[in-house]
């Protein structure tokens, strides 16, 4: 057991927002108040920014109501940032001002969500503060929606945003078939470099109604190949709908979004619109079909009415596991998820703790024996992956049969 | 008392699909099944297309759970068509094909369910069985999104993109906020002569995170005045949240999606991306924010997941009464809907029955007084009027925390 460390702590948010980043946030804020060893919950404003300009709020003043409203208010609620830190061997500005701060508030914990970028922060932090002597236990809490952090056998976060995308997907399949003339209907989805958010659009089909093609990242794009895939089932059943991935990209590297295609205009202009926009441009040249372009855009990682409940507990749960881990010694991890398997061969979903310096800026992409031999289409092993992931509608406070978000006081400390 | 008059019924879906149409469909076909007056309930494969070529559905044979599943199935399960049917005067083939297919299967009653334009369809068969002298009762069932048919206090399918619009626009006021950096979100909202989906946007600010702007079609479009509008709020606070209608127009007639802007290309080659895309290009221009366009194209017109209980029972029941009408002895109405108010003061809607002619091809909009003197928002009189009909939450039958669709086997008769 180590020594009993007494003090402040501060929960900081980083990085794109989640539908359930914040119920991360209950998860932690909550425990720390619980937590003897804790004599103060500061949140910082904007992450990482908010400790270098030192406005944090205490936590403690909020309505214990409210807060637990964060468990379903989408996006990050104490504000995120991107804010990099440099190598402290380079430049230790940024450091020596957060060890300013954490002696002034007497700060012994940090805990930080965010993705692979966070962690990295995370980890910067954990090693300048045990570097300077100053006795701080630094954790990290899991969170993206692209579901690519290393080590964890998935993201809070990933699961709602699927559940967002496969009841959308299937809600637009169904109106794409409504005209008897035909369409071809082109959804873009979240996700530059790993392809879980679009492979998850597949789950639709496979309850009944879903695309036809799903298009990832993790290989590279062949326009003709495309088009072939579209045009031959468009002349089949005079409907199709096409799941892509933001980062698709051409075996060169090249983002397909930002590639010349033969309907960009030679004068170098930008043309306005994504990925779909474009490949909606290619399809229509092609088949002369009537085609849809959609671009899913925030929509998937806000979509907090739909979000999973096993996500938003396990989200909750990574929060808290954090907070007790450090209270009771640990530092420089991260808290990470081992899928597992009660007696009746149930998902149960395990907590483990990582080092940092294992997790930060490595990227977990999908297995390529998940997609199919043809590009266009995740296999049985990809569903029965996120299935388990997405099940559980959990409460949704509202008012007047809209969201009730949480209302917090910010009181500055 | 009419006489009794016993034959088969046709059942057409036509138009823009909605979260709720099939709900009337199954209002209208469960009621049919239980008339003792009808003896076949036939679904029209397509609308009056699929009665064109007689190609209708036995809707007896369908298994009854899998019908009530219509309920919370989008779009329109029997398909839907936008045929216009020409001038009878001008050229009655169309009109005698009907009657062929009428007398052939005993129709004796024809409900179709639609806009304006399906309006006019119901309107001029009602004329022409009548003139033919083929006793047959037809009767409308109002639906669009758009909420623009006349005599009608609102439509089924309305309420529920409305209570879509003003959750997604609550999620996404989150998301918009999150960086320190500051951003301009424009939200694309369906509607292209009536504002009633836009303004509905404004539910969200009403209940504390929506949009700063709201810009509907019912008033001419100012650039200028946009862009100062948009301008001041995100000096104010470096963000800014913006709902327009794909409708907006200038005040020549111009749609501002179709209209050259500073920002389009001078060679006059086709621009990818909608209104939204093409207004955020102007917004980076003069103030050099970050801009998110966001389109929530087909999705607000299908995301029966977050369906209105009110809309859904009041479209069920437009079906319902449209048979139950008929059977009575009607003919050439539509089932329209009147505000009223219960003992407490609550909302109660009213059932009523409006001559086609009075509905077909009129167009209702917001009125002007619904809209601030700014033209930049709507009032809270507007609020008012949307809030009693997105109330309630149906019960939403899932499979595997999936939407669980019907699935009809559809036999032709």
């Amino acid at each position: 057991m180590a020594d009993k460390l007494t003090g402040a702590c501060i929960i900081g948010q980083s990085g794109g927002p989640t539908s359930v980043i914040n119920a991360s946030a209950y998860g932690a804020i909550s425990a720390a108040l619980e937590a003897e060893e804790i004599n103060q919950v500061l949140g910082a404003d904007h992450g990482i920014t908010g400790v270098l300009a030192d406005k944090l709020y205490d936590m403690g003043q909020e309505d214990p109501q409210e807060l637990a409203y964060l468990k379903n208010t989408p996006s990050s609620e104490l504000g995120s940032c991107r804010y990099k830190l440099a190598d402290p061997d380079a430049d230790d500005t940024d450091y020596k001002r957060i060890l300013d701060v954490f002696k002034k508030h007497n700060v012994r914990y940090f805990f930080y969500n965010g993705g692979n970028d966070s962690m990295d922060t995370c980890d910067k932090i954990s090693r300048y503060m045990s570097k300077s002597g100053w006795d701080c236990r630094v954790m990290g809490i899991p969170k993206t929606i692209d579901n690519d952090l290393f080590g964890t056998d998935h993201c809070p976060g990933f699961a709602s945003a699927a559940k967002y995308i496969a009841t959308s997907a299937m809600e637009v399949s169904k109106d794409s078939k409504v005209y008897p003339t035909g369409q071809v209907t082109i959804i873009e989805i979240m996700g530059r470099h790993a392809g879980w958010l679009a492979g998850s659009a597949a789950l639709a089909t496979y309850f009944g109604s879903g695309p036809d093609l799903v298009y990832l990242p993790e290989v590279d794009f062949d326009m003709d190949a495309f088009l072939n895939d579209v045009e031959r089932i468009y002349n089949e059943k005079k409907n199709c709908l096409v799941a892509v991935s933001e980062g698709l990209h051409f075996a060169d590297g090249t983002f397909v979004s930002q590639a010349k295609t033969s309907s960009t205009d030679g004068f170098g202009h930008a043309q306005l619109g994504g990925l779909a926009a474009r490949l909606a441009e290619m399809v229509k040249e092609r088949t002369g079909a009537k085609v849809r372009p959609i671009e899913l855009s925030l929509l998937q990682r806000c979509g907090a009415h739909l979000a999973s409940k096993t996500d938003l507990e396990e989200a909750e749960m990574a929060g808290r596991k954090a907070v007790e881990a450090a209270v009771s010694g640990v530092t420089g991890k991260m808290v990470a998820f081992e899928r597992d398997k009660d007696a009746s061969g149930n998902y149960v979903c395990k907590y483990i703790l990582l080092p940092l310096t294992a997790v930060a800026n490595a990227e977990k992409k999908v297995p390529l024996e998940w997609i199919t031999p043809e590009h266009n289409n995740v296999t049985k092993d990809f569903i029965d992956y996120v299935l388990p992931l997405i099940q559980g509608e959990p409460e949704r406070p509202t008012e007047c049969s809209l969201p009730r978000y949480a209302k917090l006081k910010k009181v500055q400390a």
